[in-house]
């Protein structure tokens, strides 16, 4: 099946570049309500998938005997930036269960933030395994370890026992079957399974709702959700896209984005979740397609409808700041609204 | 027309991301050797056409009378990382035309690299439009400008007379049609004009052989390439795809990166020029192709061709230095070979 052309970036009045992908809205029966593209092929979730990672954390009780805040269960959920609060919030994880840096397996990064690594090599000799986008989920899983009596050497490994309980989560809440066949090395060395995007967006929508889900495991998704709805900061960080979602409909929009061109959201209100992929891997036109998707599910004159639509279809300006082009979602992906799968 | 498949992405055994885009060869007579995908679709060239646009500089006497180096007609070709040479050499040109930073209309940024950038942000407050990866582009249309006995202000604007004079030149090189209807402004605020892959490719395989061409011009622009070959630190800096292309096989080949996954180079000795496009914009698969295309063009046992692969196929490593997967030409790529242009 071919995906079709969902993002286009202009240039003058021309067409200069186009991205192709495929998205999904389900609701938590698993009924799809609008899908682009191959929404069966197996996608990496990479990142977009960390609040499913973080379901031990809470589920196991390790979360409330370390009393962990609304931001560290963000945090574990994140990509964040490496910004000051997001290292120290990741820093104070660790001290709770009596561990420091040196459990992290992550591996340590400057920002890819322009602005955060400004101010990174400003003040610092090098970056800490603190810094890396994903210490706050690695936080998480060594909380859990700890907690439970694990050893949490080699955490990071497929075989490693946590690394199992997550597989099996996240067999739970996709329904599909996840395993050596379809796995890939994260870039923080964790496993990631490819998986229907529309199972990816079913697990959301059911995280959202409770549907289908223990009372445990509902409880702990809504904990997590409204954890990252209530400090979005801690999700990602300044001007960074996830944030900004969350920001403008507070409490009414979960949303997380992956490497290689995947986000999801979820609208728990509506009992809705959402997953696209770019397929070149693109950013910018993943956050174009779940920036538009989440605007049609607000009333077409609110601020939060426009505001998001904003988000979407950008002007972009050069080193002078004048407008040279836009980036849009196409006529093809906005009439997407319901179409069947075939 | 449906462009091909020709960068893959792959994450442990599995394809996570594709990239689309179009690749043609053709020689000094504009006969097309090699082709995938619409080669006759218009494309912003972007900054892959400087050694154009830097040829009234040469032209005109400018580079002579203000004794211009290999290395400033080198960076008058650029799209540099604001190294320390490259903002010196830069303001070298200025000082030999009698102007300053003053004079630049290319607006200011910090190096888009990472290592650069750290450097910048230790040793500056903020970067000024000699850090532009385009200043020496500008300080060249500066220095055509001043020996003309023009006024330079206002020189990036589509009216001004070196942007008709540079778009004739476009025009003779690529016998494609620019105007105002398939003008764009680029990031440094000059017009950018979309035109046929194949066409840019003949421009420049009529500039590496000078077929078609006036003495002056075909001198003139033997004069440019050779500075990029002699001086590709120039070009591009440190751990650049333009610069290590050019020290694979110094003398033998000159390349030129553009925003938006273009890519062009040349094979002088072989009379011969290409230009790749991906369709969505991604760098990482116009490197892809064009090393690979050059590799072809080098004996299969050369260390050339071996150098050209190992940078076309790359192993991607994760924050950790796990190999994770890898970036590859794909077999519709290679295969594309002669391929006719239906």
């Amino acid at each position: 099946m071919q995906n079709p052309v969902t993002v286009e970036v202009t240039r003058g009045d021309y067409v200069e570049s186009r991205h192709r992908g495929m998205a999904v809205v389900v609701d938590g029966a698993g009924k799809t309500v609008f899908s682009v593209g191959d929404v069966a092929a197996p996608v990496f979730p990479r990142s977009a998938c960390k609040a499913m990672q973080a379901l031990p954390l809470v589920e196991s009780g390790a979360a409330d005997a370390f009393g962990l805040t609304q931001r560290e269960l963000a945090l574990a959920c994140s990509s964040h930036s490496g910004e000051e609060d997001h290292v120290a919030t990741a820093a104070g994880m660790l001290a709770k269960a009596g561990r420091d840096l040196g459990a992290l397996e992550c591996g340590a990064h400057w920002s890819g933030h322009e602005k955060i690594l400004i101010r990174q090599a400003r003040t610092l000799d090098a970056p800490t395994a603190l810094h890396n986008n994903c210490s706050g989920k690695h936080c998480g899983f060594i909380c859990t370890c700890v907690h439970a009596g694990k050893n949490h050497a080699g955490y990071v490994h497929y075989d490693h026992p946590l690394q199992a309980e997550i597989r099996a989560v996240m067999e739970g809440l996709t329904e599909a079957k996840l395993g050596p066949d379809l796995c890939g090395t994260d870039g923080c060395s964790i496993p990631t399974y490819a998986l229907p995007l529309q199972a990816l967006a079913h697990g959301f929508a059911k995280m959202a709702t409770g549907m289908s889900l223990s009372t445990t495991r509902a409880k702990a998704s809504k904990r997590l959700m409204e954890a990252c709805m209530a400090e979005p900061f801690f999700v990602a960080g300044t001007d960074r896209a996830c944030t900004k979602a969350m920001q403008i409909a507070p409490g009414k929009i979960f949303a997380k984005t992956g490497a290689e061109g995947v986000f999801v959201a979820a609208l728990p209100e509506q009992g809705l979740a959402m997953a696209v992929k770019c397929e070149d891997g693109a950013t910018r036109a993943a956050e174009c397609m779940i920036f538009s998707l989440l605007a049609r599910f607000f009333e077409p004159e609110s601020e939060a409808s426009a505001r998001l639509s904003a988000l979407a279809n950008r002007t972009m300006k050069n080193w002078n700041g004048v407008p040279v082009g836009v980036t849009r979602a196409t006529e093809a992906f906005v009439r997407g609204a319901g179409a069947p799968l075939n």
